[in-house]
């Protein structure tokens, strides 16, 4: 399925050669002001044309076809689309027969039966993930003054992130990087023992966006090298602060109040101009591949806001179901 | 919600303390063979009683309440409950006031007004794993021959597991473990693109499992420091085979054939018997606990039954989900 | 699925002739006061043994084996649990081959594959309402001061409810019925425009029930007569209610405040003593039946409590989702 | 929530005055040939301009920006947007202080604390339906060779249509209708027992369309006036084939092959020429209103179609959870 959220649940559709890509957002609260304004500098971050990313030029322009009024929300389902102005088919064909490594070519052939649109990956193209960067927006909005920022600390193994992505575009190759991602503000509350976990949530979201590859809360792989003695965080105040924060922000499922500390592992992009092996499909063949077109030689440098965007939303959908819980608890 | 599975899916409910701990599967497919001894070998995998691992005896035998009918699944939900015979209340209590470092005592205390079951950490203990692991054991039947494996990797940082172990007893410490999960004869097209990526819905899964830190696929947090032409996984064979398997067996959410790999991080153990500074949420004051009892000094040794649980109940469920994909395009 | 609800989620399970029956509450706030003695009056009203209704004799004590610490809710999963202890097997066999006319043993035979546990009905019995009844005992302490009552309005076509059970009794034959059930204190709010309407959630609930064939809000089938001028409720004061109550409570799918009004057709129970034909699917010939053993000659005496079980779960589910909302108003 | 459908799951969207609405399908298999053609029989039907329906001139032409590659589904998202063109905002408003009996004016100015949007009713207008009706075309071709027809029994209590609509509109007044549904070719085996029965999921489907005020299954509320010996249906071929079919097709929640049969009474629609009596909510007199612009003298001419739609959406997802369930049976 294409949507995820309880309360506040989001969808997503297009493809990348479409006419248009977007998002409906259901259960979104009425009076929210929300003008194409408030989009602008996560859509810029996001934007291709940064050094190391995709010279694919698009407006990105929101256009909010319904679910506001007046400039505020309605309470009825809102939906956001983008058009695909510079999309250029040409670039993309032919990846039914000879799969790309590292893509969906083949997978979504197989899954398919072969009526996927194919033209740049079309329903599993990166460019999907504008609606959740939008939807993102909105959520950002919803649960102030909770804040989320994610970052870039690492690419392809080095701290100088600019050198090593000028390397790779040099080599005509692509790098991966690291981003980190905290919650300022978190409430004490939000999640739940087992299914709904905290992290189960986040890492079901965070896993949502192409490219990643791992996820790891506080200590994380870390932790498993470590003591208990040494892993625990000793609580040194009344709201729950505590004196490390090994844990992430979070016992038992269940936000603790601490900041919310994850860090997600981004592939290298799939698309490379270096020559690759691959097999012709059809033939049996191996075949050398050689992909024209414009390439992200380090999508990870576009992924922290995406990483903001799926977080928030995890966490307004939290926000209304667990506002609700402590309504439950009010009313007894 | 304790509940998941779209198709295939699973209740599980009970307390550390309560007389029965179990789970409910809804969506069982009729007619499969089940007796309570196929539930043995991966009951006593996750049971107490190994080194390391905490002493309490409990006998664990399935009681199948219903779903079963001379033998086999009738198709209705299947409830199975464990009793708990071995609960010791007075090992475990006064936590809501003094919180133990690393546990949900201070989560559960404010997310449900001091309303939840304190004893051995009520439904926040790892005793409700049971369910999942008992579930797990139809969940292997109905992937058949798809076969999921999980085992201990390292301990501690060490690969002379039984070494670290007993050196953190000797400690009155815990230590915690890498496990790698493997999935051989994986069929191509189980997931989706985006929410209902396989890496989502398993991580989802995974991280429901408590004490779980991080997850990986594939290479993993290594793949942040690689180039894609290094990456990237080459196909080799017109069924999907690839030359390398640092995808982990997925691309663009979507099973590829090739084994599913992840491996994940479990911390250490919260409760140990050495002392502990935490804070007194009653009088405000920090203080010494030493927390008499039962400790698993590695939890990690019975975490691969759970793993491999988990991550059958999710396969499962994308079984019918993708049985129902396929034969929707045959329909045409 | 055997699940209901969004936020207070209820699971049922069991079978006529298993040894327990039951259902687990998911999503049940903490901190309400709970014993076995808030069923008796609910379980007593759903209970055999009246006049009409079939001999079957069951304790029907509620075992809280989950979900209950010191005589409140905590929180978590709530499991009820219900013995079966004069579950005569005997009685029902064989209806495999020779499926009763009205019952399931068709349907449930071809849809399991003939796996399904044909002894009394297996999970299609009218015993697992036992499960809805004491989740509705809940969700009407959740709800209150929001009252459910519902009521027998007339059997087999006669105001006479108790003449009219009588005759049917009397010609070893099954009578039918119609319940209408009011409630009153209704808050503005419950209820979307659309797929989530009141009238949406209601009917999905209500048709859960064994036996029910038909149901209408307000004016119901009336309405289809009238004319809007008629038909249209004016409002006559601030707080909306309304001059007449054509709408049965309810204006674009949300409560506005009047009484939620509707009534449901309880068609006569499928056994009889009498004699039927139906075919021997095994041999392909017609057969005249005679079923023995206890019936019910009007069930509809035991469905106005299952009505209101129904009705409150679908109430409180709608009280948390829309706090919620109200909730989220006032965020911004 | 504005979706519906756990494998075939639409999402429906937008405002009666906003530029477009729309709705998109999630879970739309792969193959399916679709053009705009495929359309125009079932939006025709539902098109306003037929007499005793309003004069509202729409083109109703469908834009199907993403999820169709080819002139065939591709398997991911399909969206599906209508422009709305002729929509007058002067002709509705100020509904906010004085709500028009009937409509949803009074409690979505309440649930969404003012800020929903009033022009044409916002996102409660019947214009969505337009929606439904459009995911309606898909599903037929799904379930096909199952077959959904639904028709006018009568109006305003004639069987005499036409003259019954002349009358109202004469009288500057609405009226209301019934309307059967008949699907033949039914498969065995559609729904489960309890809350996803058949009729459980038809009626939640079905009270999602606007002006719905009853539903009833095969004998439906005459049912109740029945004996047990006259309302069971006897089998009399092996392939579930019965004498009589009051039961409407369903044994147990799960369709036993025979017809599905209901019908459904829909209200007069509330908008009317001839004055009535409201109350201006801030000022709390009681006010005499009289509502200029185009209506629907019988709406329930429009609905037929709709239920159609509504019923083959159901249909669709229940062909997919039921073909799964049989292969699942299938598997062992």
């Amino acid at each position: 399925m294409n949507s995820f959220g309880r309360i506040f649940r989001i969808n997503i559709f297009g493809e990348s050669h479409g006419p248009e890509v977007g998002v409906t957002i259901d259960g979104c609260p009425p009076g929210i002001l929300l003008s194409g304004e408030d989009f602008e500098t996560d859509l810029m971050r996001r934007k291709s044309g940064a050094k190391g990313t995709t010279p694919r030029k698009e407006s990105d322009i929101p256009m909010l076809i319904n679910g506001v009024y007046q400039g505020r929300t309605t309470g009825a389902p809102l939906t956001i689309l983008f058009e695909n102005s510079d999309a250029r088919s040409d670039d993309y064909s032919g990846f039914t027969d000879i799969p790309r490594p590292g893509h969906a070519d083949f997978t979504a052939t197989k899954k398919y039966s072969g009526f996927n649109d194919p033209r740049g990956g079309g329903h599993f193209s990166g460019r999907i993930t504008i609606g959740l960067v939008a939807a993102g927006v909105i959520a950002k909005k919803i649960i102030a003054p909770v804040e989320v920022k994610a970052g870039l600390t690492e690419v392809g193994g080095e701290k100088e992130i600019e050198h090593a992505v000028r390397s790779a575009i040099d080599d005509k190759d692509s790098i991966g990087g690291i981003i980190e991602c905290k919650v300022e503000q978190m409430p004490v509350g939000f999640g739940e023992p087992f299914f709904d976990s905290l992290e189960s949530l986040i890492s079901h979201m965070i896993f949502s966006i192409p490219a990643i590859r791992g996820i790891e809360f506080g200590a994380g792989f870390g932790s498993a090298g470590m003591r208990g003695s040494e892993h625990n965080d000793s609580f040194i105040s009344a709201d729950g602060r505590t004196e490390t924060n090994n844990a992430g922000g979070i016992n038992g499922g269940i936000s603790n109040g601490n900041p919310l500390v994850f860090r997600v592992a981004v592939k290298p992009a799939s698309s490379i101009s270096k020559k690759q092996r691959t097999m012709n499909m059809a033939t049996g063949e191996m075949v050398v591949l050689e992909i024209e077109g414009r390439h992200d030689a380090c999508i990870a440098l576009r992924v922290p806001v995406i990483v903001e965007a799926a977080t928030a939303i995890v966490l307004a959908d939290l926000l209304f179901l667990t506002s609700n819980q402590s309504r439950k608890n009010r009313n007894l």
